[in-house]
């Protein structure tokens, strides 16, 4: 059934170092190679360097943007989802999600990680906020994509 | 460019008769042919039949619902992108889409003609709300169709 | 019970002709004279005129605004509430109004009262969009805020 | 003018303890004697306490719901303001704020305080999250009060 789709979500910051830019291109590839969509901002930084991992590997991307134009998406995104709810979409960004992967970011990524929480949402976290013991942090990209889909999926057989 | 794809709004009633059922199946036939994506509400009647045709023609279908449960999806969306947004998702499916075809709803499609009209957003009509003149009444689903892409296109072209 | 105060939404468009104005400022005060509180868009034209007339007999008006910014409230808007949901926040200016009248007005306004008789909030209309029986038309708005009240109170004393 | 009131907005957990409960009370009245109006989520625990306090002090207080009903609003709110955007209303409690108090709370509140700070909303932290060096953490509803004010009266003769 095409609702069936595990969607992760990969929030962190919009500009970033070179070295979080290839942890994300790794989380956005791994996510692609193990079938399930890639959801995030949509705009740069983590989500573009993850977004463009997906389509490395031939995987779907979704964005959902701040603002009202599609032009706003990063080049690797392939449904941009205007909301024009400003940092109002980052709970869009959790609510889309079956489990998150959080990478560094500021308070926009924070509030994101919170909304997580609040919606008992799974998040697993590298090297990124440690706000709460259910976040669970990892060291590679790899145990980030591997828990992260286990996560959904045990969610996804229980309702 | 991926976010360059032509994304058309179908909008109408959640239920619907069987003669509107088959007018929302050749719309959405119709958009798939094209290649473009057809955006939606979602659930079910206009919505749930425009999805169908689109995917008979191996079309993509973004559903933009008004909860929080992707389940609330007909199960011909390709991508559910819920909201929680309630009514508001109606301003979404809007924003969301180049130009909108309306069929025939109630006045929860009156609020999306009204914000089309509000937003500059082009609206072909087929048997559906006349509230402007500026909304292009048509009489079958290939007219409607037609119209709406080369708006949509031509739209584009200007951006 | 501080909850229990009636709020009126007065809905049209944000600029007007100096007649529209003089309704919206009688429709204004009338809210305020039976002690209930005006809720509006928070903008110009009809919503300013309106919020004026409310002031003139010392009423209280809460101004519901698309963007982030308090300023943009018209001076006669006791309580702005920003909503950065730009279009988006008309669906909040119904939400909040137990009954509306609605003035003249494009298709902002027309989205509102879409909304209304999605919502099933009674709707008064003085010289606005005729697109169901369901708004009673009146021709004054001593007749509008007499009507528009009685609704309201209805209304309340069954929930 | 009246758009000019300074705005404070009071954010913590929706069930508290009595000792949270009499910190929550004191904010509140002290906002209510320095005249402001606090805003807030409108709901149990410290936000009714917030508002119980300040309405003995005869303030104001505006609670922003995330429900559509204004029942949900605890009885010391004067001006409940549905929203129907769920967890999305606390961007509009933080979007209402001029500077904000937070006091103990969970990821909803996590979720107001990574708002505040992202858009630059000065935040006084009574015993709560400590995610940041630009959350001025004191030790008294007093010493809340008096700082908040301060920033909040400091950013408005800036604007």
């Amino acid at each position: 059934m095409p609702n069936k789709k595990i969607f992760i979500g990969v929030i962190g910051a919009g500009t970033c170092s070179d070295e979080v830019r290839r942890l994300a291109g790794e989380v956005g590839e791994g996510i692609a190679k193990a079938g399930a969509v890639l959801v995030c901002g949509g705009m740069g930084g983590v989500m573009e360097a993850a977004c463009k991992g997906a389509k490395k590997q031939n995987g779907t991307t979704v964005g959902i943007l701040p603002g009202t134009d599609k032009d706003q998406a990063n080049p690797y995104v392939d449904f941009p989802i205007v909301t024009g709810l400003g940092e109002g979409r980052n709970l869009l960004v959790v609510r889309n999600s079956d489990a998150i992967i959080a990478l560094p970011g500021e308070f926009g990524t924070l509030s994101e990680i919170a909304f997580s929480l609040r919606l008992g949402k799974p998040v697993v976290g590298l090297s990124t906020w440690e706000v709460s013991d259910r976040i669970v942090q990892v060291k590679t990209p790899e145990e980030a994509v591997k828990i992260v889909l286990n996560q959904a999926k045990t969610l996804r057989s229980r309702s």
